[in-house]
């Protein structure tokens, strides 16, 4: 049971975005952002670093969903989510988002541990500022997404069906209204 | 040196605030409502949970800073920063903001340690849903705002005058464009 009342029905962060909306507009416009807007990342990319940060940080709420948002978007690649879940930043991605993983990985351990050599050397392999900046961002909001689902022990969905389609939602409509709507 | 271009003479989370306008949007609006906004908390209460989770966090931008609001707001009862930085959750607070606080540190900690005895706890002192709401938000969100200043390695002000200005605006502006030009 949650800590708190939260509506019936909407699993993991969904329950404490319905409740309270006023906070709601800005978790979700800056997971849209981050996410979805502009990037020199694909969707694709900042999603597996989101599960990648997740994963590291045992949500399994957030691991799980957005897990399903990577591999819809993904289509015939879509086991790169469960490579990136086992392996890290030593999965078989690009070496670019092998990179981005590392950055990601030291972010969601503190932040003060990403180093001047890590930078460097998602740079040698094609991130520029943004790419790098949004990596470290998408790996703190993460650190803050996870905690703000787990904090409030919100609610699991009792089957992977609720997470696919979730996953679809997110993929379709991204981090809006709409989405919230179907659950994610 | 930070790992990424930022504007020159901006100091911690400033810097990259002014670089990436379209995140920064939603990062200001979520600590505007979170800090400032309608609460059963005070605005001195939130900063002080902002500034124990910085403190764990050991974010010295985000510590000082949010240090200097919370005694710039609190006026006379100002050493109560000094004493929730160095005693934390057993500080001579009031009971129920140190209930919040522990919650807070359990958060910071990873989320999934935040027990029903702590909750209940917190529930005993006074703290009703919106409080335990705002407290696990604040305690995540500061696990992010903490790692966005640090994984950028963004620049810290040479002295501590810089970070009395900043409290002065963040006490009498909030989290809005016009506290961000000051350079908190």
């Amino acid at each position: 049971m949650a800590h708190i009342d939260l509506p019936e029905g909407l699993p993991g962060i969904s329950g404490p975005l319905a409740q309270y909306p006023e906070t709601a507009q800005h978790l979700l416009g800056l997971a849209q952002v981050l996410l979805r807007g502009p990037s020199s990342l694909t969707p694709q990319e900042r999603e597996l670093i989101a599960v990648h940060v997740s994963n590291l940080n045992e949500c399994e709420f957030c691991v799980e969903s957005h897990s399903a948002a990577a591999r819809f978007m993904l289509g015939p690649a879509a086991q790169t989510v469960d490579l990136v879940r086992v392996e890290g930043d030593r999965a078989p991605v690009s070496p670019k988002l092998r990179a981005l993983l590392t950055i990601a990985g030291k972010v969601q351990g503190g932040g003060r541990s990403v180093t001047e050599a890590e930078v460097a050397a998602a740079r040698a392999e094609g991130a520029d500022d943004q790419a790098i900046h949004h990596t470290v961002l998408i790996a703190a909001a993460f650190c803050m997404y996870n905690r703000y689902v787990d904090g409030l022990a919100t609610w699991l969905p009792p089957d992977v069906d609720a997470y696919r389609e979730m996953g679809e939602s997110l993929g379709t409509h991204g981090y809006t209204p709409t989405a919230m709507a179907n659950g994610s």
